[in-house]
């Protein structure tokens, strides 16, 4: 890895502490860091070097995944980090980071290769990078890159006016943008696991594959991002982003020779074989919800417009399912079902493969108790794989009852990489591979943008659904109407008798 | 279930001791007998009825699945039982059998069904047979069943002679062929496991599967059967019954409402689409091994030639490999490779299907550590099916390696009933889906007979293999040269190394 500066905006924050550093002392621990390696922290705060220290240093101890008690070690890490005060909009402080980068680099005979890790609101990603440019920030002498978070633009023309605007200072193969369910370890595996096994490869097709579902549920409310939350929603938040993420994931069939470039050229092929959704139709394959008071996981909560900080009329979808067609030759004909939402009963974050079932079109008597064959990547909060096939009931005769199998992805290794550990460690090397592309984030928001036409319009129906709930009815029928159904949903009446009586992990409400 | 008599010759024997009645204790106490059962044990001693039972009950206590503490449940279960001597010769004897059946079934207001289990050496099958038809001991007013034992006869003519006469007293669908390993429960769920599961059955063709691998390797030597064994050998002893069997098994396809009949028809087809061997051609494709001295599972064990009973220059073969073709649309140019023998390192019944990989000729550079993907059935000592696919390896960017998935097909149920039990319930109720059927047992011994006149007239070497070692190196050449290897085995000078350092169950020998 190449002698890299980490310029970070933002040092002061909340990601950066949670997050950032964490995930760069864990890389450090792991050899996996640059051998020479600077990191500026920029805040508005009156910090020095020694304040900034112990900051890092004591979210370190709060929040690493390796334990953070080796005082050598951990000073060997930090003496690595100086602090600059910067206000984003001053250009003389610029000028002044500039001067403390190179005198950092000349100290370490390191060539200019700048990071620029904006850990800040998406109002500053723009003038950032502006100053970034107009100061000499970056040099012909080394490379510069930008790593960005979401929101990408609140809709799609947005979108493009802000890249646009970041384009005038970054070209696109210097743009990292975090998605961080791409840095999750089970949706890294996603694509590969279909690539390095024939037998899954063989299946990867609308030939066996009858659906997909693609869920992301929470059970928090707005906690204490309502007014931000309340001009969102959870098509911006979560499915513009991570969930069509997930999809194309899930979808992608990755070359054998398989590069940053050929990944990201197939999800741009999947985004562009969505079959798009009119806004006057977006209520057949679009179901928007916000929850009502209710119970979650035991305890009452109020519902969504009674949130402190929310509108009492507020419109906004804090739920939404879809129905998804990729018309291309793998997927034409199957169904990917994508749901989200606050307060619902569990969290879950989960992709279903649901196969065919030739044998129940051929009969219907010899194997009672036999369901459809699944495979379930479990994303987030526990990770995993497991297949769900049918064996011969050994207590009743002539039956069929599921199996789970789980697939030990790990092979016995525990205490991986998190999300942001990938993510920076890429970043650092240069691997786009798990970045969204502007291609990814352009047409995600080409297909949304309709759906927010219509939410804005209130074309659609906004259904209410209890909290603690899987959300409205309608999501079920979205399902039914195909003769599917959200796997693994436990409706609070079976939660007790089930999770009693079952032998295996999931309750298959079949 | 119909009322049973149940008429078991050889009633003071081994088999019956060991199998036969702790098998008949667990289905009475899983309530799977008749509402209506009665057995008549035959046998030259002169046993009472109380010294019969005294001898089910004792070894009930010693072999019993289920404990048989319960002095009352097995009071209950022997009451059932009456003994009668009988000279397998002499004709009076059965009439004075019949008189005893006549009189229990009058006392139990039962029809005349009457379920004659031959527990005796295959030379008797013939005089019993041939004696129960002259005796009257088969009712027009009831049905009448055979239930026999391997070996059923010596050689492709001395099976039809048998089969031959034994239709002059029975119908082929009277009789029961036992062919234990198809009781068992992981070869029962072979066929089915394909049949419930679409995932499994798109892969079961050519199309996907490189090879299949039919290993059943034994520990032990000759024992006490070493005069017999002697003019059996590896061949008729497991190769034409028991491992053909475990081919067909493996091969079929079941149709959706699979019926006795049907699965004895798919087998049939199987065996018919066996590409035959010609004597003169034995040697390309079967390979036949005699142990010598040697070392198992840390034990020096002498070579075959010096067991006691065995001649000195005994040529006889105590391993077999061989590889088969099947000539269906199926199976075209996927080989079968089977191997069994005495003396070897391990004791283990297994079947590994080997999937092809499209990847490897694709490229050879980005997917270093990946190995073919396996399905592996483990049907004794241990049941269990595992499935190896291939993932990212976490610690070696960019590599692959295999992970295991044990897939728990029973469900959390143990104590599961064993081959005995699942075939004598079946013949009780009359479903004959796993015996084996004359067309498969003739055909068996017609694609045997050429190797038996092979090793006969000396057409091809007899190799010598260490006991202890997995059979002759010849056995490995003949994967060698389609570019295979046996999967799993553990070369001794692995043996340590490699069971301490795999995270997984088997050592991948690739």
């Amino acid at each position: 890895m190449e002698p890299t500066t980490f310029v970070l905006f933002g040092a002061t924050g909340d990601l950066a502490k949670r997050k950032i550093y964490p995930a760069l002392y864990n890389l450090f621990v792991d050899g996996k860091l640059p051998q020479s390696f600077s990191l500026v922290g920029l805040g508005r705060r009156e910090w020095t070097d020694e304040s900034f220290r112990a900051n890092v240093e004591q979210s370190l101890r709060q929040f690493s995944r390796r334990e953070a008690n080796d005082a050598e070690l951990v000073k060997r890490f930090v003496d690595a980090f100086r602090y600059c005060v910067l206000d984003i909009g001053r250009k003389e402080d610029y000028q002044k980071l500039l001067r403390l980068i190179e005198q950092r680099e000349e100290a370490l005979g390191a060539p200019p290769n700048r990071m620029f890790y904006l850990s800040v609101g998406p109002e500053f990603f723009e003038p950032i990078a502006a100053n970034i440019q107009d100061s000499g920030l970056g040099s012909a002498q080394g490379w510069k890159r930008l790593v960005i978070e979401k929101p990408f633009g609140h809709d799609l023309p947005s979108a493009r006016d802000l890249n646009l605007k970041l384009s005038k200072a970054f070209d696109e193969q210097e743009i990292f943008r975090i998605d961080h369910y791409l840095g999750k370890p089970m949706v890294q595996k996603l694509g590969s696991l279909q690539q390095a096994n024939p037998v899954i490869q063989a299946l990867w097709t609308n030939r066996y594959i009858a659906n997909v579902q693609i869920t992301a549920n929470e059970t928090v409310g707005v906690e204490e991002r309502a007014g931000y939350y309340d001009h969102i929603g959870a098509v911006r938040d979560m499915f513009q982003n991570h969930l069509l993420q997930l999809l194309m994931m899930a979808a992608i069939h990755l070359p054998h020779d398989s590069t940053s470039e050929k990944v990201r050229f197939k999800k741009k092929k999947i985004m562009e074989a969505l079959e798009p959704v009119q806004k006057q139709e977006v209520g057949a394959s679009v179901i928007r919800g916000q929850y009502e008071a209710g119970t979650v996981q035991g305890k009452p909560v109020v519902g969504y417009t009674s949130e402190p900080g929310i509108a009492p009329d507020s419109m906004n979808d804090t739920f939404i399912a879809a129905r998804l067609l990729i018309e291309d030759s793998y997927w034409r004909g199957v169904p990917f079902y994508i749901r989200t939402g606050k307060r619902l009963a569990e969290k879950s974050t989960r992709i279903v493969v649901e196969f065919k079932e030739p044998i129940k079109a051929a009969s219907e008597t010899s194997e009672e108790g036999a369901t459809p064959n699944l495979l379930i990547f479990e994303i987030g909060p526990n990770e995993g794989i497991t297949l769900q096939l049918n064996t011969k009931d050994l207590e009743h005769e002539g039956e069929f009852k599921p199996v789970h199998i789980d697939i030990d992805l790990l092979g016995g290794q525990d205490n991986v990489p998190e999300a942001y550990e990938n993510l920076i460690f890429d970043a650092l090397r240069g691997d786009s591979t798990f970045f969204a592309h502007w291609d990814e984030v352009e047409l995600s928001w080409q297909w949304v943008q309709p759906l927010l036409d219509a939410f804005e319009e209130n074309l659609i129906p906004l259904h209410s659904y209890a909290a603690g709930s899987y959300g409205p009815a309608e999501s079920d029928a979205l399902l039914a109407q195909d003769g599917y159904h959200w796997w693994f949903d436990v409706k609070p009446e079976q939660q007790i008798q089930n999770r009693e009586g079952e032998p295996y992990a999931y309750n298959a409400n079949h």
